[in-house]
């Protein structure tokens, strides 16, 4: 029987998630079977059975992975002493790379987590809330310090975070263009329309 | 057996495809079956072939509806003798509404239209790869002016068309900010991130 092969160093649960989180984005997390998964891995089902029970626990994985990623991102960034427009820029620039670096996660983790079973969905989505809370009070912070123009911060989360999953149709696309490019000039856009 | 009402003077087959439309957003077009929309509408199944042929020939109606409002606004607008950057507000704004005002159809629009049949599938991603070229065209023009800061016209449409898609959040969402709002809000940021 083919064995479970990856990076060095990455065990074989993680090649399994790696490989899943290809074949959900292509196929959807509904449509895509524990059969179709151990033909992408290249072994038998019955050995993914060894290191993952179902794939609603590969979802999880990956859902929460990503919900960290962004999280513990945005504890560095609260963090920091830099003023409330640069914070907003670290944080869109973050945003930007991880759609471009870990596209395939974060794609899963915006597009699949209706899938989550509880409690997860109801965890994933109040952490979703709270982190977009979070971004809005930052935008409000930086309204009241006069570093960022009167805009309703719900607004302006909204407008930023799905200007930025618009890299999904670049990610599909022929890229003509280079993801600097492609990030220096959203950040730009996003940043010069917040600026007071 | 039940007759299809619908508004006054709309014909039985746009009241099929108002119907159709709420049903194919709620459960994808993949999904939902022509049972489906007849349960929706109210009648037998067998009534709706007298006004339909098949689920296709809806979300052709639809795709095409949508394509042609937002090719005539873009018509109306060029031919205007405004500034580019108003030029662009007008648009952005025409976006927004065609959002709030007609979301079941531009949702479907937006992410059925991989469903479409030959030879309207190709037809339809003409159009549309067309219409965002005219868009970075006249971004091109107004930096030329310098009406528009220097900006990478590919990537300020894709920011401008993916974070009014996000609307569709907002439409899901229990809505403690008005239409007005939101679009004042966005419009306002899109257009002074463009702002030279």
């Amino acid at each position: 029987m083919a064995k479970i092969r990856g990076k060095k160093n990455s065990t074989k649960k993680e090649v399994i998630i790696e490989k899943a989180s290809k074949l959900f984005r292509e196929k959807g997390f509904g449509a895509a079977s524990m059969r179709d998964l151990a033909v992408h891995v290249g072994v038998e089902a019955a050995s993914l059975y060894n290191h993952i029970q179902s794939k609603s626990e590969i979802l999880q994985a990956i859902c929460f992975r990503v919900a960290n990623e962004f999280i513990s991102h945005l504890d560095t960034v609260q963090a920091s002493r830099e003023s409330s427009l640069k914070k907003m820029e670290m944080i869109i620039r973050f945003h930007i790379r991880m759609m471009m670096d870990q596209y395939e996660y974060v794609y899963i983790s915006d597009h699949e987590w209706r899938h989550l079973p509880e409690p997860y969905l109801s965890n994933f989505l109040n952490q979703r809330r709270n982190y977009r809370k979070i971004l809005a009070e930052l935008i409000g912070e930086g309204i009241v310090k006069d570093e960022i123009k009167p805009i309703e911060p719900y607004v302006a989360v909204l407008t930023i975070l799905s200007a930025i999953s618009g890299i999904e149709s670049w990610q599909r696309s022929r890229k003509h263009i280079s993801a600097d490019v492609l990030e220096n000039n959203m950040v730009k856009y996003l940043i010069e329309g917040l600026k007071k």
